[in-house]
């Protein structure tokens, strides 16, 4: 794979939309600016009438397909889905990638300058923003871009939680809503594996109140661990299993602390590589906005009474091996749907990688999300 | 609950057993001397037929039942199971708990003298014992107690595959195994779950390398966010639902990092509560022996043939809910003995509080116990 496949969008440049109007946002607190990163794929059509946006996940970002430079090994995160071809299709599809606010990859966030204290680095003072303030940055962002109604709102994970979200809020502004491997709100034991990660960032004596950048000191291991925990539950049993089993790096038992199994090797591997890349504050918030996410609470936790409004079509995918957003967590929402007579598809998809198979391109998922984009091209053939 | 109520055992007062030999471990290194701490409860008979030892978990110690003295308000940790005309009956048989070398309530482990250094606490320099090395230390304190056949050994989890091995490595030396909530090795997701609680640890800076009982200091926070994580997998996702669902602490979001659902303080509290009670070097140990069990391995991954020189019967029980050795691990075991047509029996026991099941007296559970240990009582009454 590399930049110049037929079916890679190919070299791709970062943009920067920048908002220099006061937000307000759901925990009370108001941003005075803000900026979001973009990368777009695909054409937009006369009428913008084929515009996709996808919404990233815990550690996602704006670059989701496509290559920064010649040289560049590594393709966008969702490079899987989206391309020529692909089940997001390049050449049908405008898409719209963005990176989230009080995120680490160019959007405002706790590593931007904080304009009310001397353009210092935000750090801890980067407000908590919800799923619901992410919708709306969003919809600032379609004004920006003049599209009214997007075709599809497309996310996985906590992604999938904004497209839902993007629903409820704004229904005459998305034709189509997909939600990959989520659910309605996050469980206690959701809640828990991210407490677990919160305390292993703020605990760390090196995060110093997330004052981290202004000492000149990082968190690492802190965010080392966060990302081991956080990995385990990314991925299935099966597929930990199959992919390391209780294979030994040495081949027999060292009796020491040092790596033994090959599992060990791996997760410190991920948790060190992720250490390098992301902000810790970000983690922190990143987790905050899926525990709060909860779009039944306003209507007295009736999820049902939440999507009463909806006008859009929802595609709902889960994956059997997914056991942080189980199939019964996409099924709740389903449920809510059809009990509001709301057009909605749902498949439960045989995968091996658990939370992660969103990720892949397993080829029944591929056909099912394609199938879904392109069966209401209506507006698009007509343009 | 108390002293005084007809089931409890009463007020226990533990013994020490010492060992004034060297002890070859599995790891290479020696043991020169160490001690076992033990509490017994019930009244061994005449022909020394009516014993049970009880092999502990994780975090489990020579405690299993009664009180220490008269304002004790907490039971020892098995007290639910063991006691007079409980499922281990205390009126029939005469019940041994012990404290494992490793551990940190008495025994000879990592808080102990080393007589090799000065008597300086032995803290990273404990070797790292196996499941095996302990059923050989259990062995010794068999002979010591003048048991050359225990009727029962019985443990969870941990314990379980003590249980396991002693009828692997002693099989002349009990008539009935007990193994419940147990699994014959741990699998790639296990190992993980240890290898996030290690590092919590072993990168927390007050770890010292492990001499931090020398450096007057302790990994505090590694304690802490190691048992959070463990403490996670001990629950069941239903039993957590059902427990603490979404339940704010105060009711609303507060858009901080002090605890806001019920759940977060939850974990706090039992990292906070262990962190006071528990070794750091001991978790490591416990999390590496449960790590290397594997009885199989010498077989060349054969269980089938690892049990085939076991002569005792067996009981084997899980629990529906328990995701840390879901039944489909106990039924590995049973598949295993019923290939060599051993006497075992098997239950799957419906519960919702997911491993730690093994420690609630849920009715048919403790019936299916009660009867297994009863049901072979000859020996005893022909004495």
């Amino acid at each position: 794979m590399s930049f110049t496949s037929d079916d890679s969008v190919g070299l791709v440049t970062p943009q920067k939309f920048s908002f220099e109007q006061p937000l307000q946002l759901e925990c009370g607190r108001v941003l005075p600016r803000f900026d979001i990163m973009v990368e777009t794929y695909g054409t937009l059509n006369a009428d913008h009438s084929n515009a996709i946006l996808i919404c990233h996940a815990l550690s996602g970002h704006h670059h989701a397909a496509g290559y920064h430079h010649a040289e560049d090994k590594k393709a966008g995160w969702w490079d899987s889905c989206i391309g020529p071809g692909k089940a997001i299709d390049t050449n049908i599809f405008f898409v719209v990638a963005i990176n989230n606010i009080g995120g680490c990859h160019g959007s405002t966030g706790p590593t931007s300058p904080n304009p009310e204290n001397g353009n210092r680095p935000y750090g801890p003072d980067f407000p908590l923003v919800t799923v619901r303030d992410w919708v709306k940055t969003q919809k600032m962002l379609s004004e920006r871009l003049e599209i009214n109604i997007w075709h599809a709102i497309v996310g996985g994970s906590l992604g999938g939680m904004q497209a839902l979200q993007w629903s409820i809020d704004y229904p005459d502004h998305l034709h189509n809503c997909v939600i990959i491997a989520s659910a309605p709100k996050l469980n206690a034991q959701n809640i828990a594996f991210n407490e677990v990660a919160r305390q292993s960032i703020l605990s760390d004596p090196d995060f110093h109140h997330g004052r981290y950048l202004e000492q000149d000191s990082y968190p690492k291991r802190g965010l080392i661990l966060a990302r081991m925990v956080g990995h385990i539950t990314y991925l299935s049993e099966e597929a930990m299993k199959q992919k390391f089993g209780r294979d030994l790096k040495s081949g027999k038992f060292m009796y020491g602390f040092d790596v033994e199994f090959q599992v060990e090797s791996y997760l410190r591997y991920q948790g060190e590589q992720f250490s390098r890349n992301f902000d810790a504050n970000t983690y922190l918030i990143m987790t905050k906005a899926l525990d709060y996410f909860d779009p039944a609470r306003e209507f007295e936790g009736s999820l049902t009474d939440a999507l009463a409004q909806t006008k859009c079509r929802f595609l709902l995918i889960s994956f059997t091996t997914d056991w942080r957003f189980s199939p019964a967590r996409s099924q709740e929402i389903v449920n809510a749907l059809i009990t509001h007579h709301k057009p909605v598809s749902y498949m439960d998809i045989e995968a091996e990688q658990g939370h992660d198979s969103f990720l892949f391109p397993i080829p029944l998922y591929v056909k099912t999300l394609r199938n879904f984009l392109t069966s209401s091209l209506q507006p698009i053939h007509e343009a």
